[in-house]
């Protein structure tokens, strides 16, 4: 069960959609389920189902499918979800609140605190949290242990925010600033770039 | 210039990150540009580079480069950004608002309507845009030629709007809904799942 080999980017990419499919048909009570089957459900084809789930166990037997609440554990094993997480936020604007608002607690992502550069949002609260000024973000950190810092600021000021974040022991960072970040040490990054997720539907609608 | 291949989802994925960076290189003054330059800057390997932008037509020459100008006009065409499109927000919760006010009218996406089911919402003005009762989609729908209709409505809301849509003209889909939706017609769907980017981020720093 806990065995990790490394898995390709490609396949992390694909693994919060087969969790998502995966709970919904506990919820609806499946046991199991062939490639072939969960090929329907979720789009991927069933030889790429059973390429991908090949990373993670023996999972698949010919003939019965898989187990679908052991491969369930697997998946939120690998994606980290049995885990909880201590997040701040970094730019409370528009992107910022709204992240702050969405619930992500229940999936053990627990906001800490929220910074910002603006007078007219410092003291703010959004969800119990007040909004501290960005000067007191280092202090902060290095008097919490934080694991996940969320960038929603302008694309000039991420390196900056990202440095600081890499140097006092934050883990990951999801990005929402339009700008590759180049963290230091072993910091994951995720971008969210929502603009470029506009770009590639406009793409697709003129192809 | 105006020949359009077959361009594969991957490629799709990538160009907005080369139309983000071509776009700093005009601001620039750099006039061209070598796959071993771009990789150093982009993060894809030069080989893959000239992979990609073969795609769009001869812009490279061995021991020249690309030109820059001519590489972003052409890719801004695939991509769709010199029309303009009208979009309406169906849902202004958090993420609704946050969308409302981020400024996508400078990339040619010029928001119209805003729809929610929530009487506390309806009526309110985000970007002098009052929201309107989801009652009257269909009705707007018919009225005005809206191009692309963006979800940050619930899931379970998720399809029966987006029949909604793809029944009354929309050609594309921008999905905050946590769901896969199915299409009618020839409707594209652009998925902004944020759970699994979080969840991705997670995988990411467990692995």
């Amino acid at each position: 069960m806990e065995k990790k080999k490394q898995i390709s980017m490609a396949v992390i990419r694909r693994l919060p959609k087969y969790h998502r499919y995966l709970r919904e048909l506990i919820k609806n009570d499946v046991d199991r389920i062939s490639s072939r089957e969960l090929s329907e459900k979720i789009g991927f084809t069933a030889s790429q189902i059973r390429q991908d789930l090949n990373n993670f166990g023996d999972f698949g037997q010919q003939g019965y499918g898989y187990n679908v609440k052991e491969l369930y554990n697997q998946i939120s094993y690998i994606l980290g979800v049995n885990k909880e997480y201590k997040t701040i936020i970094v730019g409370a604007g528009n992107i910022g609140q709204a992240i702050a608002n969405y619930n992500f607690e229940k999936s053990g992502f627990h906001l800490t605190g929220i910074f910002d550069v603006n007078p007219k949002l410092i003291g703010l609260k959004l969800r119990d949290i007040k909004v501290q000024d960005v000067d007191q973000l280092e202090e902060f950190l290095k008097e919490n242990s934080i694991d996940i810092g969320i960038l929603c600021i302008p694309k000039n000021a991420a390196q900056r925010i990202c440095d600081i974040l890499c140097n006092n022991g934050v883990k990951g960072i999801w990005n929402f600033a339009p700008v590759d970040l180049v963290p230091s040490k072993d910091v994951k990054i995720e971008n969210a770039h929502l603009s470029e997720s506009l770009l590639t539907l406009s793409c697709l609608m003129n192809s």
